[in-house]
């Protein structure tokens, strides 16, 4: 018998398709990594992404309003952007409705998308519209510039990089936990993250022009995941210390009321679209009272070998599994992002 | 009570959709047309589309092997850039699987995505991968280039400009109607144009390069409803002779045996992906042998009154609405494309 998806995953998936693609056209980079880039002119290269959300898999109706959903599909995308250092310009939209669906409901969709575009600068350029037999479905596509040759990929971490992590993580995960178990009291601003998605994409910029970043990403699967990927795309190793992960007190209590441990909300949870970088040692520290000014905080550094993916004060928590990440395909190894 | 999709339609979503967003950046053109247009350097502008397929909707399981699938998902896109006379560059996939697809299933479906790349000479870039509930879908955003402010758009024709087509029309609209009657036999060539679209995007070339065409389009939803949105987008109207519709005697022998009227099929039957296009009256006509060497057709011309569609030699179908076109949400216009 013929293997399925859920034997491979979804990783899996992806270095099938890249083998059956073969190599990238040489003027291009970035493929695996947020956005492709693509040269343009003289001053810019282009990066796209495109990212899709589905009901019951991404959202939950029950949780999530028509503005929210739009919000949520348009910020992530910014977010692949932002992960690249780059500004958003364009983007398209593909959504798929069900035939009954209300207008005010559809409406409200494309208020969340007009919303996130507004304050982004991004412009709507493009699209498609389909009916759908039940569910909905958005996918967006999302271009940006960057500085010709500038894009941050997720390569360029070297040994002994520091590794520093924007603003708060895990926050995300929090809400749609306490959305879960119908908490709300005192969840609010957890709930608010989870469902309105940021994209820092100001912060992209301002890391870009700092000149000395290596290689970032987006906190998309879970902080460890993600760093993972990093690694993996660098072929280096990691060392992080929990304690130095930020985390207020709010959180700390609202994990405990939940009866969630907050160390892995803040390595596991996924979706708050934070960025993780990391710097060359001897040029960031100039900067290090700006980044601390702009919420930035130094977790860890990068290490020779690969095989290492150490978490100071979460030994417990990485020897369960912790961290892992979301794979839409490996059933048995996933929360759902959203109950089905 | 909130009117839904089905009472406004799809082009009814469009406006609002426009609506909300205000109008377009200054550099951006085509919002509507096949493809955006985006300033990308001195030489080229980028052209920009997406579009999505849906299992039950645009393909249906029983008739399409997976590598049929890949190829139309890709293909439809090709076509959008070939009809802007753009030379595709890239694209990106974004596919939502169920988590119990077969591996060779899912290979099958990139395998035609792969041959379509191929002979095209787009490369992935990038994309996503997600777990669905149920049902397949398939969203690929398709980039291409195209000579700086020479892209060809929708709204170029003008009074006394003839009209032109590619190919033939109405095969796939004949193939699947064949499909769903569960005949076969001698239905082969366009039950093989249905599953397998084309895409013209050398002929949209040669096109660009002749330097008279004044508007184009492809074959999508049907000859008459894509010939509809030139003549709004230029503000124009238009007399056809569906005589002068190229219609070969095996395609006229098939119609007859399955009981449908060709002219319907010629004039109403949608993903045939060929080109229509209106010219510079004086300049085509030193082109005219070298455009019958391409089997492209003069079958009407462009007139002044915006209120005039008229089409010789079917006055009677066109009394009773044929060829409006296919609305994903206007469930009472539409056959659906493919039995649900």
């Amino acid at each position: 018998m013929s293997p399925n998806l859920s034997d491979i995953g979804e990783f899996g998936l992806i270095a099938r398709i890249c083998d059956k693609f073969g190599r990238l056209p040489d003027e291009v980079c970035g493929i695996g990594d947020d956005c492709a880039v693509i040269p343009m002119n003289d001053r810019f290269d282009m990066l796209i992404t495109v990212d899709s959300i589905y009901e019951g898999i991404d959202f939950d109706l029950r949780f999530s309003s028509p503005f929210h959903i739009g919000k949520k599909a348009l910020a992530i995308n910014l977010s692949d952007i932002a992960a690249m250092g780059g500004i958003p310009k364009y983007f398209l939209v593909s959504i798929a409705l069900p035939l009954d669906s209300d207008l005010d409901f559809v409406e409200g969709i494309y208020s969340g998308i007009s919303d996130v575009a507004r304050e982004s600068g991004a412009a709507l350029v493009g699209g498609d519209t389909s009916s759908s037999e039940k569910e909905i479905s958005i996918s967006i596509t999302a271009i940006g510039e960057v500085e010709k040759g500038r894009a941050i990929l997720r390569k360029g971490a070297r040994p002994g990089d520091p590794i520093f992590i924007s603003g708060a993580v895990g926050l995300s995960a929090l809400g749609l936990a306490a959305l879960k178990m119908g908490t709300s009291s005192g969840m609010e601003p957890f709930i608010e993250r989870h469902l309105s998605p940021l994209h820092r994409t100001d912060l992209g910029r301002t890391l870009l022009k700092l000149g000395c970043v290596t290689s970032m990403i987006d906190v998309s699967d879970g902080l460890l995941a993600d760093l993972g990927h990093i690694a993996r795309s660098s072929g280096v190793g990691f060392e992080i210390d929990v304690n130095r992960i930020p985390a207020g007190d709010d959180f700390r209590m609202a994990s405990a009321a939940i009866g969630v441990d907050p160390r892995e909300l803040l390595l596991a949870g996924g979706e708050d679209f934070e960025l993780v970088f990391t710097a060359d040692s001897g040029r960031i520290h100039q900067s290090l009272a700006s980044l601390e000014a702009l919420g930035v905080a130094e977790i860890g550094r990068v290490l020779d070998d690969p095989g290492v993916r150490s978490v100071l004060n979460a030994e417990d928590l990485v020897a369960r599994g912790i961290g892992r990440g979301y794979d839409h395909f490996l059933k048995e190894r996933n929360c759902r992002k959203e109950p089905g």
